[in-house]
C-alpha cells in the first residue's frame, strides 16, 4: 500500500509498505479521505508540536474516513463494507480520566498521527472498533473525515452550553474556529460574531450564517461587539486563535456571568484580564480535543442540520501529498480545508 | 375601552369599561393581539384552577402584545408608540426565589388573568415596564403575542439541556408541546419524536420538522422510538401532556443517564417508573412557566430562527372573543391556537 | 478456601472449595470482612433479584476488604500485602455509558455477588485491579468493606449537591439512609432530619448528627419538617426508602427549586406528588450504585472525617455465616450492620 | 451619634452626626460590631478602590452586625431588639443580573462603604430590610459582623462545588483565603493545603485545620502539592491572593479537569498558564462578592459547624478606629482580623 511519510521536518515522501495484518480485536479500515489539520503542518514544518518529536520515518494525518476492510477476531458490530469515520485518539480506559468520562484527557491514549503513534495519510490501517464510526447512507466520506474537526467544535459547544437564542462570538476562523460558526448556529445562537485577520477567513464565515465579522487588527472588536448587541455584549466567546489580544477581547466581550471557551492553543503563558474574570463572575473553560463528541456530529451531519465544511477549498489524491502539504502550508494561497483522498 | 369579562364558569361577555390610568412606575399598554391558552379555557370551563377561583367578572387572557400608549412617571427605557410583548407575571422581587433567578417560583407574583388578577382580554393594560419587551421591526404583534407560550418550551429546552445532535421526544402536541418541538429543533436536535393522540396535532408536529409522530393510543409509543433510533432511545423527553401514560413513556423512553421535563400538568399525583428512574440515573426536572425566558425568544424570532406559532390555526376581533372561546374550547374543531385582536 | 454457597432461597451452606489461580491481568485477595447487604438477604428470602436468578450454588458478598495475595502477569500498581478495599462492579469500559464516565450503568457489568457472577463470602477471590483501592494505614477492614454502601452514599449527595449550610431530609434509615446521613453531615448540611418507622434506626441516625428524627408513622414528617425549619423546608431530600410514602414526603419536604435524590428502590411504579415537581422546578435524580465514589470515601475515613459505619452491630467468623445471616434476617432483632471476617 | 470619617487618603477622624431617621421601607439599626476589611485600608491608604473615590468625608466600613432599633411604615419580618447581620450591598432588583439570581453583579448597587455609599463604622445606620438577616441565640455580634466575609467564601466554596473527599488548595491566608479555609473543610474537603508567604498565616491556617502550609516564596508549591498527594494533585484550587504567581500555582496545581476559582484580585491583567487551561480542560470561575450567601452561613454558624474566624486578633471600641485602622494597616504587625465595637 501507499503511505506518506514525514523523515523530518520539511521532508515528505510517498513509499509503498506492507499493508498492515488485521490482529484479533482490531479492524483493517481502507482509509478513503484524509483532511490536513493545522497540526499536521506544524509536525512538517518544525518535526514537534511540545514532546511529541519526529524521530524517524512518520506517519501524519488524524482526519479520515474509510471502509471496513476486515475485522478481528473478537470485533462485533462491524462488518466489512461499513462505512466509518475514524476517532483517532485510543484512550487506555483505565486511568482516572478514562473512568470519568474524559477519555480525552488519558495520558496513555494512543491517538494516531502524534509521534509515535503512525497517522492516517496511508491507503491501510488497523483501529480500534470502538473508536470506528459507521457513517449513516447519507453522509459523504469527506463528511466522515471531517467529523473530527467538527467533533472538537461539539465538544466546545458544549462546554459553551449556549441557550436557544445566546449571542455567540467565536474569535479565530480557522478551520476549528469555522467549525464552531457552524456548531453554534446549530445550537441555536440567536447572533454569532466572528473575528478573524483574513479577508477570506471572514467570508466563510459569513457564508456559514455569521452576522457580523470583525477584523481584529482595527483594533475595535469589543467595540464592535458593544455596537452590535446595543450594550448586551455576547453569551459566551469561543477562543479558536491561542493569539494574546483574541483571548482578552473573549473575557472583555462576554456579558456578566457569561461563559469563555479556550480552545485555540498559543503560548505556554498568556495574559489575561484577571479582575475582569472576577468582576464578571466569569466562566473559562478548556477545551482539548473531544470525548464521546463523534456519534452526535454524525447524526447531525446524517440529519442534515450540519453540512460539515462545505468550505472544503482543494483536494488531491494521496499521491499529490506533498503539494497538498505545500498548497496547505502556504499563507499566501488562502486555503481553508485541503483534503486528500485515495 | 372594551374588555371580555368570564362572570362565572361558562359565561363571558364583552363589556365597556373605563381606560386605567397610567399611574408612577407603571406603562399604559395599547393591546394588540392576545393567544387563548389551554389555562383561559379551564377558567371559562370550571371557574378555576386550583386556588385561583373566579369570584366575580374577570379578565382573562395572559399572552399578548400591543403597543405602548404612555409612561408613568420615573419610567425609563420605554417610549410611547414602542412594540412590546407582555410578560403577564410580575414578581415581588423580595422573596428567596426572586433572589435566587427563579422568579417564576415567586408566590407573591401578580399573574395576569390568574385571579385576582385582571388579564389582558382588553383594549388597554397598565403593566410594570420591567416586564414589558421591545420587539423588533421584524417581529409581528402576532409572534409578540405568543412570546409567552415559546417562553414556556424556551424554558423547557433550557431545563432539557440538549447538546448539538441530541435525539429529543416531546410527548403532547399542543400548543406547548409544539413550541418544544420548535424550540428543540432551534437547539440542535438530530432527531425529534413526537406523541400525540390528535392527527391534526401530529400533523403540525411534522410541519414544523418532527421526525417522526405516534398516536399513543396505538400502545408502542416506547417501542416505535427503540425501532426508530436502532435500540439508542432519546437523549432528553419533554412531558408536555400531563397524561399518567406519557410520564411514564417519558421516563422509558430516554437512555441511561437520560433527563426527562414535565411540564404539563394533570392529576395532583401520577404513577411513574420509580425504579427505572433509579436504575437509569436519570435526571427529572419540573418546568413552571419561565425567568429570564422571553429576551432570548424574541431574540430568536428576531434572527428568523424561530418563526414562532406559523400555526396559528384561527384569528378573531376582540368582539368576536366569545365565539373565539367557543371554537377554542370545541374538541371537534381540531384549533391549534386562536388569536384574538383588537 | 472456605466459601459460603446460596443453593436455592433459605438454603446457606459452608464448603470447602479450591483457592482461584491468579490469572494474568487478574489479583488474588485474601478476603478479611465482608459486609451484609439488604441485597444479599434478598436473594436469601427470594432467590432472586429482578432478573437475576440463583440457579445453583452461588456466592453472596459484594461489601469486602482483604489482602493482595497474588498478582496476575501484566499487573501493575499493586503489590501482594497491600490491604485494599473491592469495588464489586467491573464494567466493560467499552459501552456508551462507560465512555461516558457512568461505568455504574454498564449493562455488561460484571457485578460481584449478583448471578451469574460469584460474590465475596469466602477466603479467596480473584479480582480486576482497577477496582482494588488500597487502604491508607489508619483505615480498617471493616471501614475498607464498608466502603462500598458509603460509595453509594457518595454518590447520592454528589448529585444532591448540597452547599455548605443546607437543609437535608434523609428518608429511610437503613444502612444506606445512615451512610447518607453521615456523608450529607461531611458534606455541610446545617441541619439533616431523618425518618425512619424503626426506633433503633432513628437513634442511630441521632447518634450520627441528626438534628431532628421522625417516624413517618406518627403522620406529620412534612408539617414536622415546616415547623422545626420554620417554613423554610429541606434544600435536599435523599430518599432511602423505597416506601411510596417516603417518595411523596421528600417531593413535598423540598423548598422550591429543591433537589430529591432517588436512591431506594421499591415497587417498580410508585405515585409521586408529580404537579409539586412542577410547580416547584424540583430537580429529581436517580442514584444507581457508584461510580468513581471508592477513593473519595477512602480519603474521607483516612482523613477521620468519616467514621464509617460506626454503627456495625454485630461481627460473626465466617464460618458463623448461616448464623450471621439469620440474625440480619430477623426484623426482631434490630441490627444494623451485620459484618463477617475470614 | 459617634462615626468615623475618611475626609481623604489617610486621614480619619470620628465625628458626632445626627442619627438617621427611619424613613418608610427602611430600617434602623443599632450597629455592634464592624471588621475592618482590607478593602478599607485600600481607602484609607488610596482614596479609592477603581472607580470608588473618596471625594469628601466619607463612612468606610461593610462588615457589621447590630439591633434593630426601629422598623420603618410598611417594613414586615422584623422587630426592634432583633439582632441581625448586615448584607451591605443593596441591589436594583431590576436589572438582568438581578433578575437572573447574580444581584451580586448589579451594577446599580447601593454598596455601603463604597463611595459615594455610606459605610458602618458609626452607631446607627438605615437599611433595606431585604438584606438585614436575623441572627440566632447562638450565634455573637462578632460572628454576625463576619458574616460578609464568610459569605464570599461561601460563594466561592460553592462555585468551586467540591465532592465530599475533594482535595482542596487555597492560595492565600487572609481573611478571605482563611475563611475559605474553613468552609472547605465544611464542605467535605479530605485535605486542605494553604499557602501564604505570612508565618502567622500559614499558622492560623493550620490552627483551622490545613493538612499542609506552604510557603510559595520557597519556590515549590506545585511540586509540593505533588509530593503531598502523590502525585494526584488538588480538586480545585481558591485563589485568594491575587499574586500572579499564585495564579499561575492554582492552575498548575489542579488535576486534569480540576476546577479553579479567582477570588483576590490584584493587576487588572495577569498572565496564566493557557495552554494548560486546555490540556487540563480546567474551568475556571470568577467569584464578586456574594448572592444568597449570608442565610446560609449564619445556618451554619448557627449549627456549630463553622466557627467564624475564632482567628479575631483584635478588639477596640469605636472610638479607637484611628488605632484600629493603623494597627490593621501595619504589615509588621501580624494582624488576622481586628474589629471595632460600638
Amino acid at each position: 500500500m501507499k503511505a506518506a511519510f514525514l523523515r523530518r521536518a520539511g521532508e515528505f515522501y510517498l513509499e509503498d509498505v506492507a499493508e498492515p495484518v488485521c490482529e484479533k480485536g482490531t479492524v483493517l479500515v481502507h482509509v478513503k479521505e484524509i483532511g490536513i489539520c493545522g497540526s499536521d503542518l506544524h509536525y512538517f514544518n518544525e518535526g514537534r508540536i511540545g514532546d511529541h518529536v519526529v524521530t524517524g520515518p512518520h506517519i501524519l494525518g488524524h482526519e479520515a474516513s474509510g471502509i471496513v476492510e476486515e475485522i478481528g477476531a473478537g470485533v462485533s458490530g462491524l462488518t466489512p463494507g461499513d462505512r466509518v469515520s475514524i476517532e483517532p485518539g485510543v484512550p487506555c480506559m483505565a486511568c482516572e480520566s478514562c473512568l470519568e468520562g474524559r477519555y480525552n484527557l488519558c495520558l496513555e491514549v494512543r491517538f494516531s498521527g502524534a509521534p509515535p503513534y503512525l497517522g492516517m495519510f496511508r491507503e491501510y490501517l488497523l483501529h480500534a472498533p470502538r473508536f470506528l464510526h459507521k457513517l449513516p447512507d447519507g453522509v459523504s466520506f469527506t463528511q466522515g473525515a471531517l467529523v473530527e474537526p467538527l467533533a472538537v467544535a461539539h465538544n466546545a459547544v458544549r462546554k459553551a452550553a449556549p441557550k436557544p437564542g445566546d449571542f455567540i462570538l467565536v474569535t479565530g476562523a480557522g478551520p476549528i474556529g469555522l467549525s464552531c460558526v457552524e456548531m453554534a448556529k446549530v445550537a441555536g445562537a440567536a447572533r454569532i460574531i466572528v473575528s478573524d485577520r483574513k479577508l477570506h477567513r471572514r467570508d466563510a464565515a459569513l457564508a456559514l450564517g455569521a452576522d457580523l465579522v470583525v477584523n481584529p487588527e482595527d483594533g475595535g472588536l469589543v467595540a464592535a461587539i458593544r455596537d452590535f448587541t446595543g450594550g448586551r455584549m455576547v453569551d459566551c466567546a469561543i477562543e479558536a486563535s491561542g493569539s494574546e489580544s483574541a483571548i482578552g477581547e473573549a473575557v472583555l466581550a462576554i456579558r456578566k456571568g457569561g461563559r469563555v471557551v479556550f480552545i485555540g492553543m498559543g503560548k505556554e503563558e498568556q495574559k489575561i484580564p484577571h479582575a475582569e474574570i472576577i468582576r464578571k463572575e466569569a466562566t473559562v473553560l478548556g477545551v482539548y480535543r473531544y470525548a464521546n463528541d463523534f456519534r452526535p456530529v454524525i447524526d447531525l451531519l446524517a440529519a442534515g442540520k450540519l453540512k460539515g465544511f462545505p468550505w472544503v477549498s482543494h483536494r488531491f489524491p494521496l499521491s499529490g501529498i506533498v503539494e497538498a502539504i505545500g498548497l496547505a502550508n502556504d499563507p499566501q494561497m488562502e486555503t481553508l480545508k485541503v483534503v486528500v483522498y485515495t
